[in-house]
């Protein structure tokens, strides 16, 4: 407990008092968590919708009540009662009827007893495992943002949420390391599991043309022999929110890129995080 | 109980006895499931290819022990202890090394100490909603085959698993009647759900440009002003052991097209096989 945010409790207060402002790397052990909140009329489709695309969209956790904004079910996911998903993420964006409008450090203000909030996995999570086994992402060595794409894979649609792609991101490597990295990062089914395409073939396949241009994020630098692999990427529920437009009327709110939450689920709970019906049916 | 197979266990029997062949229609308000069985090898890779795609590949159950045909997990699944996986599908399908070489009327054979079976949802369940709803599909009107297309989406890949698309079924509507057929269709989350696409533009985005020309099954009559459906489909599965080849070394076995296992999963306990974290953890 000597460091800086040692637990993921003690890193969640550090971002309710605005003091961390990135959480790569914080607490490590503890998965992170992409935000999505959303009036309650539309939980329901979103919550269908993560369903339906769990590689995309892993649900982690949810607001047990509309308007609660400190109690999160399963409990596991935050443990502390001492949680409040209006302030608990270093910073926030902003969206009304699908559209982006800004950011802003917490909720406090914008928060109605109508929202509901989803917590999704984070590539965080498999990132340090790739770290551990030697095959450190590219982007952590350059310092740089991943480069993130918008394929032709389909969002399957669910209620009002239709018309959108999945996202993905992308980290070089050589096609003799593709088997290694794809074992490493399978087990996280919860934070985007395994690469869902790899190589040049793969990129025309999703329909990345141009490796340069990522639609967010840095490009990255391939060394000697390298390829691109691809994971999917949890900027995919906001272009979904995006994609439903004036369907989805009222404020929406999301995590800011790269400002997380520290979940109290750490790499141990991930064998009980898997989605499906066999592991998931309460018997 | 006073007609035939009033209950799935009584449908089972009959399907042992080979007194069944087509599944359509038959107890009513049970799920039925389709099969795919592997060595245990293989059988993580699988399972992790349900967990990932469980639009196309919902899975509602699987043996417990390799080798063992009469337990399925979850229990609920198949209550009844005088069950045998082996013989309680009216028709199978076998393949070897991802390439089919034939059928046959039961396993007893063929069927190894290290096979796992899966039971993975089928449309037959959310078909009789439709039937219900006054929305029949055409198919069931035409006493024809539904209609089923190579789409482009890619079944994300899982393992040995790769290199795979979706399979999609495709039922004609109009266009005024699309909102509600998803509505009726949208609880089936465990077997396929609502559409993953509809209308000419949805075709094309799939990959399809010849409605006329189905991959299996039948093309299907379009009324005046009708547009196509498109659902995921259970033969997914299937083609995705195929697209596996010789990754997938020993004996595998699929249900016949048309020749379901009767489940006692009932559209009641629907609402308890939803994939995903929040609805499916144990806490």
């Amino acid at each position: 407990m000597g460091s800086i945010a040692a637990t993921a409790h003690e890193a969640r207060l550090l971002c309710r008092q605005n003091r961390l402002t990135n959480t790569a790397g914080i607490a490590p052990g503890y998965l992170q968590a992409n935000l999505l909140v959303l009036p309650a009329r539309y939980a329901a489709d979103f919550h269908d919708l993560c369903l339906r695309n769990p590689v995309s969209c892993p649900l982690l956790g949810m607001t047990a009540v509309p308007g609660d904004p400190h109690t999160i079910q399963p409990t596991r996911c935050i443990q502390s009662t001492d949680f409040d998903i209006r302030t608990d993420f270093p910073r926030y964006r902003v969206y009304r009827s699908g559209t982006y409008i800004g950011s802003c450090e917490d909720l406090r203000d914008s928060w109605s007893p109508e929202h509901v909030g989803f917590l999704i996995g984070c590539s965080f999570s498999f990132e340090d495992a790739l770290v551990a086994a030697g095959l450190s992402p590219r982007h952590h060595k350059t310092g740089s943002i991943v480069a993130m794409y918008r394929s032709k894979i389909p969002l399957l649609p669910a209620g009002i949420f239709t018309d959108a792609q999945c996202i993905v991101s992308m980290r070089p490597y050589r096609p003799e390391q593709i088997d290694r990295v794809r074992e490493v990062t399978r087990p996280f089914l919860s934070t985007h599991g395994e690469p869902v395409a790899w190589g040049w073939e793969g990129a025309k396949q999703l329909g990345i043309f141009d490796i340069e241009k990522p639609d967010f994020g840095q490009p990255q630098l391939f060394e000697e022999g390298e390829i691109p692999v691809f994971w999917a990427c949890g900027v995919t529920p906001q272009m979904a929110v995006e994609a439903a437009g004036n369907r989805v009327d009222g404020l929406v709110f999301a995590h800011e890129p790269g400002h997380m939450l520290l979940t109290d689920w750490t790499v141990d709970d991930l064998q009980h995080l898997k989605p499906g019906i066999v592991s998931g049916h309460r018997q």
